[in-house]
């Protein structure tokens, strides 16, 4: 599972946003391993650096010293597995009649294919597949006849889908997010200049302040001089789909989504699921790195519940995963899940032993794990998952897989222990999600865990009977 | 001094066109180092492979392998001092309401600018500074209303200035040439197939046949079976502009363009400046490689008018010149031109030298190149010059130098032979360049050696009255 | 503080050593990041790969499948600050009168320049500065006139500090242990061979089983069919001097070094932490991701002796620390420790906290994770430290810092505390270590916080009386 | 063809070395494109950079401005067609008891072999299987115990083969050629030092002059502070064994080798294939670039003898021969020979045409090439070749081809014309070779093409009686 991308966007005071974009990006690094880019403007051209790789491979610092000017925005993108194409690495940057665009963009448009079929019919011709391409097209298109909010309300108004934009007109940075605030964005006050980011662990990197999460349908204009922001609520709606797996999965667990730190709001997770299913067992481990924050909450609940269960670190990550490595074939006697993750026999031998994690995707690692426990010497391995079970895929910007691939597609609870060979196996159900996150389940986008989605997707059933999005006839007004 | 681009389009009957393309560009090489590409169209989709870097380094058999399809272009582009944009790398592709394009482009535009003004007001955004996604862009425009033919033409007749261009259209490949002829563009016939190309140098490559060049205003559609090909003359004009230049340095010994055979034509020019400005010496050495053809016809000819003159290859170029290497600096004893050439002692010692050049751009090499032939003993150094002098800039495609760095730009001859200390210097006359092509001086692009243009140049002298260029209102037959 | 090197030997009895070898280096990659390299023999001859770069870097499959033989050795090199430098990167492979040698050291001698001069008394020649080269010079002429064993015991009886070492001669593989056994080794038994490695978790990665420790001053020779090995103990000696530092710092804790687990003796000195130096605070956060198991301990022991203190993961370490990065200057208003560490506010808000760590090195990180710690909302910031103060270098194969750099080599433990800023800070005591590992401290080399070596190093004192190394007359007979 | 080594040597009075050894490596760059390498001594301590590619690709200016020191050697090395080792990049470089020693070798020696053997039972141990590490070993060896010169001159009456050395030791700079002087080696002055080098066009690059040939059998050490030489006859011999072939393919025309300007005597050989066997056609063409020479030569002297042949460069060569390239497979249509040499029609059509070129070995080239003319129109194509038929390899460091490989090594004259389908075919007399050198056939290395060789070698005839080398008891003095 792969988050598809971070965004940031940045106006300075009197200092150049370059490094500041270069550490924010390094900070969302998680969101996106691709490739990394950089726009800034000057306030008379526009300077851009976009290459496939890691943050600190891209840039050098003569890159950083090019990108001259206090505004600029950055992306950081995901890796597919297959074919890598540098045409799609963001920001992606045209010029047009009024001057220059930049747009970073994490999300997934659900009708971007008619609204490319629109602009081709005006003559629009692409480089590229991508939905960031579009935008830029339809947006530089309503430029010529509206200003700057309107000209991005219009394209609102056409959009579909998800969509959290850090967006440089010139040298005006803005930030934008789809009105379902499917995916993150927010807004840090640094010493000398504001920021718009995905994720406000960025913003601490900047030894900045976390002011709010940007509003879904809203946009942000900061100030070209560093020295404040304006809001313009574009588009109003009354359900918001916020995607929680943000929360479960992606997000780092020092950033601040949506009101919620998400390492609390993994610690509770932790606490209903033992709450919910919890199982006496000799020993907790999670499944580092992502499942420590739900082991912690469940162990915590279950020794103030009176359960005599020891937490420990008994599975080793090797930290030199997610570099390249050539994997063991099938026929090989190594185990690849064991290259990942190697047990640590005297928290385990001779016991009975519970795995957290946040997820499974298709079930193939757990397998191999729950073999490993037992192997060293786990009388019973018992498997609580911190979320509910992935039945359906991800349309609104992550790759998860395709439904095929999901082992939770077409079996039942019980099909997928008796597949992963567990003891028992439990999933965190939807409602303790929702209360975990504090919203009702329709400002949540839960299809990937349901089925039913809050966008009308091919195929797919959608859990709302509103025609979204509904765009209000409200007033612009700048709230800053 | 730098030719700026290369192209080439093919289209066979029953193999991947990918491999011939490939050749191609390996032949047209000399034409751009910078970078290459090829775009293939297998009926159903377009493939692209586009990097710096020379041909050799920039495909590998699997890349060619991956770009299926029996039609294709192809291109290479020029080094440029300083900043190397790999956005412009060519062929540029895009896809449009009505399909997929490829343009390679060989040429520079007078009023791009001015064109991609006209589309940024209907909303076109362009991802890149160059002429080609104007032309990519205008003609995407255009086949909106029109079929390919007249698409072609309307663009023909918006934008102005040196263009030869192979283009894509799905499986449709095509060529075209500006109506003044100015940069060179052939059709040749292979064994299953037809191309078209800079130079007939790549025809002979893929043991094709020239079947001639194609005509200034002149579009050239190649059959997508590779059966033939349909030419239209979209556009007439009386006077054509074929740059001279192409014959003096850049082409291939080994290509005929407009009907003259390149090395046939140095070999003449070589006579001609025997006869104009003979010097009378013991060695004649030409500066290999260029001056090699000319050097033949000027010894030639002093022999057949009785002179007693040695023609000899006296300096010996060092075949690794023009890759990467540090140079020394001024301080430095080493002489920056003898790592480039070495006079072979017993040619010079004791002997009056003239040596054939085909151009003196700034004149550096000139001087020190006298020098060292005065410390290897030559007795007298004579320098006779195979074209007349570069006294103003290209601004039709390639890339000489700026009017300040032309030592000819405001010298006198003799203030030039004074400054490269030789004992005499003569430039080839315009005329005799004229003859020897067997074309007309207004026939002829000249702006280089004359200071007066054939196109409309902010700030540059024209050389014509007629308003060019005049678009006739032609029918279009195909003529095959 | 680095590790200086991994090494490791398999012998299997009908596949090739290659992958296992591959997969061993990975599990060994913290060990060494520099350069990696598999030396294989065939029967016939032998099969060298080595490269800087990490693991996954170095080889590629073809690489892998050139490694023929089922038996080899690899080797992991630490980084350098400067420069880098190929020609130390290991295995060191070497062909003399009787075969091939291969050698992959972990250690440091002290007395490699005297046998350095004495072999170059013998007109021997020596292709770069290091170590290994030494000794393999030295084996290569011991085995001129001695068996295998016998030259392996004449070399180590010359060679004095600290090594462990797998070597190949041939296609036999062995693995020897200086007589103070400094550096770790351990036997592992495979399903279809034995392996030989510095840490035990490579073997766990092979899905083999951990037999035990090489004993100081051991030989073990694997068989060449890989059904078992041969054990001589070459050298006796009173005292050992075991690397503590192994099991505090560089160890991964799912590893056993001679019979003690990492993880456990990370955790027992976490609770003998809290027994000497307890603190009361309202949370304890580990230093990710070092100081995990300690803290782990600390907290439990402290909640067993009744105290309320929360155990929280409220340090948030970003990934990709450790890779190309670009650090903030110290006019940049971006903190560098933000970068690596960011306090999840949640934890640490109006709390008092203890953090736990396994060392201070030069007080840097210390003193910015404190203030940034303040920042957040702290309101106590107390420091406990799961080693003794390090106050001198290490001699024998870390790289630590010089005696300059180290903040304790001239500070009392009150003068430290008020450098970095801390409500109090406390280390713990050289008895604890020695009684968590079950040994006395005269069987460790405490070295580098004691400042009193097991080893005669110039300008440092000694810790003990007795002549070391001492050979005994031991008898030398295979135990297996 | 590939010769296999270029060498150079520089001692200066009061600047670095590695810049001239650069350029001089560059203009030896024809005799080694695998890897190139600088080795300089400061007078304290030796600098070596060392790596596979072109000697611009290799260096950067800061590995210039690293390799300190007034005195230093250079090598630049031959390509292999398979694996690329990076071991044996060269100058080789050792330190030993009395100091540090580099090596560039250009030759083969005929015993290494066993000389290794004995180095090994002296318990010497080799990283590479390189003769220079031999020559090292052995010259560190004798060290021990003799001074520099007598050392080298043991050494010298150790080893048996081709060899032309610069060395290092310490900041001394020295040159030795093997008894026979198979190998070139020229000693020239500087402004301001003195450099040996494999041929005088790295001098003329240096603006420097050539003093002489360094001796068979001699050793030239240049002084450390670049004042001068001293030279010492080891090893005196009655027969000399110079390779021809460097004057007919090898070196640059503008080298002067033994006495004999390379340019010069291939204008000779030409002019002797007139002689001997030159033939009416129309017109003559070289093979460019290596047939230029010969052709030039051949067609002054059939002018002379009043035949009306013309001389023309017919063959047009891309200049990006050499580099990466993919060549077409046998079922392509494009043919391999013509994207190396494409015909220039006029020069060939309704003509009898005869091409010149330095060699024949394959015959795979030409057989393309003559059906290139002939489908271009030759009437007929006669070829001459400018020396004899190679009928055997080299062993004395030229990479020829096997036996096998070797189209005259098993055909007459007659059956080799038929196989490449030429009119006529005509080679040079071994006979013309030795008179254009001034040199008796017992003075030059003429195996290649007899059969019979000047070294004894396994499986190979021996063309001379005496035994080789003899050593004479010269006495050994400075004579500058």
């Amino acid at each position: 599972m792969h988050e598809k991308c971070g965004v940031v966007g940045i106006a300075l005071q009197d200092r150049d946003a370059a490094r500041p974009l270069y550490y924010s990006l390094y900070a969302l690094q998680h969101r996106g391993q691709e490739s990394a880019g950089i726009v800034t403007h000057d306030g008379f051209q526009q300077h851009s650096h976009v290459e496939m790789g890691l943050v600190g491979d891209v840039f050098d610092p003569d890159d950083l010293a090019s990108l001259n000017g206090s505004n600029g925005i950055g992306h950081v993108r995901y890796p597919t597995a297959g074919s890598v194409d540098s045409c799609c690495a963001q920001p992606f940057s045209v010029s047009f009649k009024s001057g220059s665009l930049g747009l970073s963009h994490n999300g997934n448009l659900v009708n971007a294919d008619e609204i490319r079929d629109e602009l081709a019919n005006f003559g629009h011709a692409f480089t590229s597949d991508g939905d960031t391409e579009v935008i830029a097209h339809d947006l530089a298109r309503n430029l010529l006849e509206a200003d700057l909010v309107r000209a991005v309300k219009r394209t609102m108004s056409r959009i579909h889908g998800s969509y959290a934009l850090t967006i440089s007109h010139d040298d005006t940075v803005m930030g934008v997010r789809d009105p379902e605030g499917n995916r993150p964005l927010c807004i840090g006050k640094l010493d000398d200049g504001y920021v718009l980011t995905s994720e406000s662990a960025a913003i601490d990197t900047l030894d900045g302040e976390l002011i709010r999460d940007v509003k879904p349908g809203e946009l942000v204009v900061l100030h070209d001089d560093g020295t404040g922001f304006d809001s313009y609520q574009l588009v109003e709606q009354e359900n918001t789909a916020h995607c929680f797996f943000e929360h479960v999965y992606f997000a780092r667990p020092d950033s601040t989504i949506d009101d919620n730190l998400v390492y609390e709001v993994r610690r509770e997770l932790g606490r209903k699921l033992w709450d919910e299913s919890g199982v006496d067992s000799d020993v907790v481990l999670p499944v580092p790195d992502s499942g420590r924050a739900f082991a912690s909450g469940y162990a915590e609940a279950a020794q103030e519940s009176g359960a005599d269960i020891e937490f420990a670190e008994g599975l080793m990550k090797n930290r030199y995963v997610g570099r390249t490595f050539i994997m063991p074939t099938q026929d090989e006697r190594e185990r690849a899940v064991r290259l990942k993750l190697n047990p640590i026999k005297s928290t385990i031998e001779g016991k009975t032993v519970t795995i957290i994690d946040d997820s499974i995707v298709r079930g193939t690692t757990s397998t191999q794990l729950i073999e490993l426990l037992k192997d060293a010497g786990a009388e019973e391995v018992h498997v609580r998952i911190g979320a509910p079970a992935i039945i359906s895929p991800c349309y609104m910007g992550i790759d998860m897989a395709t439904r095929d691939e999901l082992i939770a597609a077409d079996r039942s609870i019980e099909e997928i222990r008796d597949k992963i060979q567990a003891d028992s196996l439990s999933y965190l159900s939807v409602e303790a999600i929702a209360q975990s996150l504090d919203k009702g389940q329709d400002e949540l986008c839960l299809g990937c865990v349901t089925g039913e989605y809050p966008y009308d997707i091919e195929g797919e059933e959608t859990d709302r009977d509103v025609d979204r999005p509904v765009i209000g006839d409200q007033t612009m007004e700048a709230d800053d």
